[in-house]
């Protein structure tokens, strides 16, 4: 029988990343349906039933008899050497889910935007625990000087303080950050805009394989798939959904960093800009951003994470607790109630655990957002709620 | 008699420039009241009266008496190839107004912000109108190459498109942007913090000579003063409210060039800085600016411009019309109402000019903020009314 994470698997294979019509489809009904529908033709558009009827023959689309896509799909992913994540899966990052919210937007560029529906990942890295501390980092792959020195330096200080680095694994601005998180001794993921098999740019092959031994390599794109300029901007918004942040070093007026850093915008993640010479062209994109809204103007590390907030905080979409919290911890939560607060002797009663761990463990949740202190006792927070 | 213009130069003597409590003690009473009871030591502080007997013995303080006092400045001014101007004086830029708004600040370096009560000029240009289009620039003395480039080219730029670079006359970035102004052929005024015979400093002695020779040399400070660090504080108040704007390029984070920048935003004229490297030290000043709000980051001529305005645009405090309209356009706008709007025929009437000339100029009016335009006619503007 179909399985969610077998659906999911399949959608993806039949369709490109970011479409707004699965996504939304699969919103409305949940990936079985979804998937049902997808494969009779039922309430899909012309376009989307052409997609299928060219990758899948009629006789394949029987339930049970289409589960062989998803095994080839993951036969492929282990035999080289990687695996694939789903939103069915525990390592599945829950802030990729945002996207949907800016799926509406009628700018041309951002037509597919809807959230992932698996991704390839290689290295020994867990995604969703990775990247509850992470940073992304765009720029210009023609950097000059300053811009080297910047993005290594920022790299290596967030680094050094438990913040993974996360890019787009090419040249320049981005190869820089990889190298100096990993120099820093701290967690890097490079998100791709091409098969999980391909190192591109070949330049950077051995700091790519480097991440896949100890970071991670992520794409939403099947091996063998080669990069194209509609996939970079498409990559581009998994890497500002992903990460609480991004930090744009450098970039031209028409620089694709820029692109990055208004996903981010989008999506209320913090904006970050490098200044830099008002003389330099590789600045001008920087400048032009800083003189927009909701963008930070930020000078080193520590700013950065002023932004980004510190040890503990949740990221921009709630964690899922039980990412976070221990099993103790994650009981006394589900004792809180969402509306009315309770002491925490009461709490503790209805969780089933000591008024000591209770009265110990409630201060931890309250800090990490995800209850709220009153006179009364605790609630859970409304943030939770939502 | 003693005249208005006489009681300002007399207190200017008798007080230190910006001084709140003869300040207020003028806008309560006129000039001529204030220096009757500052003379007689009438609802005046001790320390007022202290400072005044140290100058002026009992026998000089008669009605008509005083007024040696302002004949002696007059003589010494013109001895120096100098002249003087009050708020009385036509030439007095209505601007400086604006700093008794901000004088009830009790931070410490904000003690003695009050309008001067006189300025001492060397140079062929009338001061109010030369500041009618003007900018401050603002930045350290020990500039590095990137702030030389920048404060050159600014000043260069915003000289050749009409506007009038004003600075302090210090080493660095002042002197640069004076000269940057010079070399584009355009009017520049430079804010002493010392008497106006002083070449301070001395290394900019024949920049200063060719400002007093063809723009504007400006002080409180009576000949003879010695620049001292509180002088160039009280100094900074003055280059920010006689401006439209203030660009910052390069600081320090302990610059003297933010106290500038500080007065420019108290008094809600343009706070514009220039970013740097954020490994320049003399970058760093700036990029703090940047991260307070209403601060905005300006990379070239056309984004001050942009700040400041375009030609014909009011002043953030109003001009006088006299000084920017010509005769038939202030004869129509003293021709306007300020609470009931009137057709422009009716204005023609009052105004005593053709039904033409009043439709062809009260559009003109209207785009410089003068008047209103109203279904039923035309209006004062409420701003000039205040």
């Amino acid at each position: 029988m179909t399985t969610d994470r077998t659906a999911w698997l399949v959608l993806a294979a039949l369709t490109t990343p970011g479409n707004r019509e699965v996504g939304s489809l699969i919103r409305r009904t949940g990936p079985l349906q979804a998937l049902d529908q997808v494969l009779h033709g039922v309430g899909i558009s012309p376009q989307l039933t052409a997609a299928v009827d060219a990758s899948l023959k009629p006789n394949d689309r029987a339930p049970g008899v289409v589960d062989h896509v998803a095994d080839d799909m993951l036969r492929r992913a282990d035999r080289l050497g990687a695996r694939i994540v789903t939103p069915a899966d525990h390592e599945w990052p829950p802030a990729l889910a945002d996207l949907a919210a800016i799926s509406h937007d009628h700018s041309p560029d951002r037509r597919d935007t809807d959230p992932p529906l698996c991704l390839w990942l290689r290295g020994p890295l867990r995604l969703a625990e990775t990247l509850q501390r992470s940073v992304s980092v765009a720029g210009v792959r023609a950097m000059t000087g300053y811009g080297q020195y910047v993005a290594s330096d920022f790299a290596y200080g967030l680094a050094e303080r438990g913040w993974t680095i996360v890019s787009g694994g090419a040249l320049g601005v981005d190869v820089t950050a990889h190298r100096g998180a990993l120099a820093g001794g701290g967690a890097t993921i490079a998100v791709l805009a091409c098969g999980i098999d391909r190192a591109y740019p070949a330049a950077n092959a051995a700091v790519l394989e480097h991440i896949g031994a100890d970071g991670l390599l992520v794409t939403e794109w099947p091996p063998g798939t080669q990069p194209r300029q509609t996939q970079f901007l498409a990559r581009n918004r998994v890497i500002a959904a992903a990460t609480r942040g991004t930090v744009m070093i450098e970039a031209g007026a028409r620089s694709g960093a820029r692109n990055t850093l208004g996903y981010a915008r989008l999506l209320q993640r913090a904006a970050m800009v490098v200044p830099g010479p008002v003389n330099s062209a590789m600045s001008a994109g920087c400048h032009i951003e800083l003189r927009q809204p909701d963008t930070v103007l930020v000078t080193g590390v520590e700013e950065i994470i002023e932004e980004i907030g510190s040890i503990g905080q949740p990221a921009p979409t709630g964690q899922r607790p039980d990412e976070v919290l221990d099993a103790l911890q994650a009981r006394i939560l589900d004792g809180v109630q969402p509306h009315r607060a309770m002491p925490a002797e009461q709490i503790a009663a209805t969780a089933g655990v000591s008024d000591r761990d209770a009265k110990r463990t409630l201060p931890l949740l309250a800090k990490l957002g995800l209850v709220v202190a009153s006179p009364d006792g605790y609630r859970r927070s409304a943030r939770r709620e939502q």
